[in-house]
């Protein structure tokens, strides 16, 4: 792209520069280490000028936002037109409780919801099942039945909101469930929109709340691929999730690769179940990590979309661009917060919100200060979602689409993650793909060497963390923490307890049966898991009855 | 630098992108607003590319760090060589409490000292002077005499800090307290460090804390440029000040334009004093306003050393690179925080940190969350810094030099900046000079309505602060407030008696009238308040004294 004259003085000048003006000055003043990383250990050089890109077409590299490969962003005016959407992941206690934080959150400016799920919910047992104790509605909302469902959304019109749900293994009993409502609010199925997390591939790789082995959870998610894409088709049917996986202690580059390595496997699954790509792939959803390295962050995101738009339209033939659209969540990195000077924490999350916006994100969840310590408190959810606002109202970096394109730096980072990513894809598939890389244990594998290599730096004071090891303080006790009362699981359980006592059993036990039956056959489950839903039947009784037929997954990797 | 016909084909490409994506999606989903502006209302396009730049010449105006036109920086390894100083403007009540205060701040791993001085004393008061009264210790800490800044440094080494010091008119006699101290340190005057702000210019301006008419102050600034050519060598001789002009309302170009105008009466005042460029400029610094719009401030401080440098060679024919050098302060824009939900300001404190890092400042203060409303505490001031340690530390953006240069929005602002600040700079010119467009009430005027304007989008809600015209709260009573005790007042009066009593009033008397006679010559000043100072004459009788025989200024615009 660059004049090849103009690229050759340049080349000619930064020779003579690194010569007599930086030699001469690091013989002097060597520089503070011996070489420089970025937060993923990727080389990072003193100065970054043309001939660092040389070979970069802008036509076909960065192009137009809204236009294939969508590296400068998914739509033609981004957030001139719309900003992202500002969705703060939240739950927790009763479902009672969830719906109060969610009207604040609501009145607060958020433009979206996202659902915390408790473990037990998360794993499919209700909140009397023995291995619930102690867990419920601590890390998220106890949803036991359509009942718990109905309470939580209860004022807020679901045709007027976008909902996510962290829910995976029993993803589609929370979907039937938040369409149950929807229905009973009177708002037709059509015109929900929102996301299901339901990444099962990354709960084995790095999360570890899946219910059933690989092959069950794959049917169950293209069920849902193919059910929403007739019966709800706004609804955004998977997030494909690197976060997890970037909190587990991966790179970014690993990050990359692994959730799009998880993504191909998906699209493989319902090619598989005989869905046609353009039908389902341009419900699909991504849902990514900002960390700490703003500008690797920036490269992160911008690589992801040029490589999946590539994958969709080379590996899959994509005909619409809708397919190769990567449309991602993102949320600040948990990972990165300090139970130290927990104040320090919204400096790193403003840091990460930028790397988000910049990075061109749809829609962000902005870490509390507190999260380190407990259950965010009210204050502190608003000071996150005040990060999102000052950033979108204040920052001036919402005026102009990808406004860092053409950076020598960005764009050196971003072709060199975009590369190293593939390669791992391609040692994927050499290995069978994600799910037998996964059965394997060769992406946990890599994971933990990046985990340990990071935690090995932090301990040799190699990397600083401001707080932890070094600029250290004596720190008094913490006032304003949050935690979930105790009660709260016995006041979930006698609900549960009157609810069965309540409903109409007989046609509980019908539409288990019938549920059971079909899970036996090849058809798609999610109209008979609504009828169950409806009949109220619980979260329990319906993965049980799925649990019997597709068994238990059980980890068994040699590492 | 492009190739010519990849920037054809990139022109024809944006054509078919905005007619057939943009317009269509316009016409369906409009955006947010008509047009988009910078922070300081300059125009934003919707997309860069590279022929948004295509004249842009790398070697020509962007070069090499530590390289003329030093758009990239001022050192050839910048952070990667040594972080930029940590160095918080600071200073309450007397002299111990403020030295507690510095203690402090070192110890949290700050790297340079800056004092805040009480408005009695920059303007030349003592403390027992009757306009001083209910203003001794309020703004920063009161100095009367060498006795106060002997304990404002002690078990400071002068030696291993620097130190910047806000102050004006008075500047010389507070640096010949520093130096006087330092001797009593054994440190010798050839190795210290620092900054006085010393630009009396912005104080007519915009400050406000003048004493003496332009033609006085600009013989005391030309005598401390002489003086420490000599004997100071290593001490930046004035701090050239942008950060007032900002937060009196200017715009960024405004800041730019200003500042440099200012620059250049300095320089022509010296240069017409007898002093040789190349003698002085190298001494002389800058100091500026770090705001919320992120790329646009980036854009800014690059702008605005590429136009130094140019000014410096090219209208001044300096022949050492030093001499067109633009080294800067930076300090975090206290006019954007808000007393409304105060935690919100460490988001603003940490995207104008990033902005000043990105831009490559060599020194920073950070604002405190509580500075809108009292003094910061010693927990806010920890925050501020903390804030530039993440920045420095964990944020990455300190790995590589300049890393946004090539970013098509940026480099294009860049040009914009420049090119807006030169018209400015030329119509002062047209004007005789900034002193004449100060005396006119130019330079004053423009900004106002730059302010006004600033004002006039926030009341109508064009403009969005969150917390304040949006997204505000109903707020409780904020504790934690740190306000000076109305005792400081007494116990300073007390001392300054006592100081009065113990000092030799002969000597006192003998060196207040030798500066008198001199200050009737043209000979150099500096060694005779030196002399006085050391006998521990008060800052108000050797201002007094000034006063007589150089009159004091009265602002008299009509606007």
């Amino acid at each position: 792209m660059f004049d090849k004259n103009k690229l050759e003085e340049i080349r000619l000048e930064k020779q003579n520069w690194t010569k007599n003006n930086v030699e001469k000055t690091i013989s002097r003043f060597p520089e503070r280490k011996e070489s420089f990383k970025t937060g993923s250990n990727l080389e990072v050089k003193r100065l970054y000028t043309p001939d660092d890109i040389e070979d970069l077409d802008y036509n076909e590299k960065l192009g137009f936002p809204g236009q294939y490969p969508f590296t400068r962003g998914v739509q033609p005016t981004m957030y001139r037109g719309r900003l992202w959407t500002m969705r703060q992941y939240a739950g927790f206690a009763t479902a009672e409780e969830s719906n109060k934080r969610y009207k604040y959150l609501l009145e607060q400016g958020q433009t979206g919801l996202s659902v915390a799920f408790d473990l037990p919910t998360q794993i499919g047992y209700d909140s009397d099942h023995p291995l619930s104790e102690g867990e419920v509605g601590k890390v998220g909302v106890a949803i036991d039945s359509l009942k718990d469902m109905e309470i939580l959304f209860d004022g807020i019109p679901l045709d007027k909101v976008s909902t996510s749900m962290t829910i995976n293994a029993p993803a589609s009993v929370l979907l039937a469930m938040y369409i149950a409502v929807a229905e009973k609010q009177g708002v037709p199925k059509g015109s929900l929109r929102g996301t299901i997390q339901n990444d099962i591939l990354k709960e084995y790789i790095a999360r570890g709340t899946y219910i059933f082995p690989p092959k069950a959870s794959m049917r169950l998610i293209t069920n849902i691929f193919e059910y929403c894409s007739k019966e709800v088709p706004k609804w955004n049917t998977i997030s494909i999730s690197g976060y997890h996986i970037r909190e587990a202690g991966a790179t970014a580059v690993q990050e990359v690769a692994f959730t799009l390595a998880d993504g191909i496997a998906y699209v493989e699954a319902a090619i598989e179940a005989g869905l046609d790509v353009d039908d389902f792939a341009p419900r699909l959803s991504f849902f990514f990590n900002a960390h700490n390295d703003l500008l690797e962050e920036v490269a992160k995101f911008r690589a992801a979309r040029r490589l999946w738009a590539r994958i969709m339209k080379e590996r899959f033939h994509a005909k619409s661009e809708k397919s190769m659209m990567l449309k991602f969540h993102t949320q600040t990195a948990g990972s990165t917060l300090t139970a130290q000077q927990p104040d320090n924490n919204i400096v790193r999350v403003t840091i990460q919100t930028l790397a988000a916006v910049l990075g061109g994100t749809q829609s962000l969840h902005t870490n509390s200060r507190d999260e380190a310590l407990a259950l965010p408190t009210e204050e502190s959810v608003r000071i996150a979602l005040r990060t999102q606002q000052i950033v979108a109202y204040e920052s001036g970096v919402t005026e102009t689409i990808d406004p860092l394109a053409g950076s020598y730096y960005i764009e050196s980072l971003t072709n060199k993650i975009e590369e190293e990513a593939m390669n791992y894809i391609k040692k994927i598939d050499e290995l069978g793909g994600a799910i037998k890389a996964i059965e394997s244990g060769y992406i946990q594998k890599e994971i933990q060497d990046a985990a340990y290599n990071y935690q090995m730096e932090i301990e040799s004071g190699k990397r600083i963390v401001v707080g932890v090891n070094k600029f250290q303080i004596e720190e008094e006790g913490h006032k304003d923490i949050l935690r979930v009362d105790p009660e709260v699981e016995r006041l979930q359980r006698e609900k549960l307890k009157a609810l069965k006592e309540e409903r109409d059993n007989r046609l509980v036990e019908d539409v288990l049966m019938k549920l059971k039956e079909k899970a036996n056959t090849s058809e798609n489950l999610m109209p008979y898991i609504l009828d169950a839903v409806k009949a109220y039947a619980t979260l329990g009784e319906i993965c049980g009855v799925l649990r019997e037929v597709f068994g238990e997954y059980e980890q068994s990797i040699i590492l």
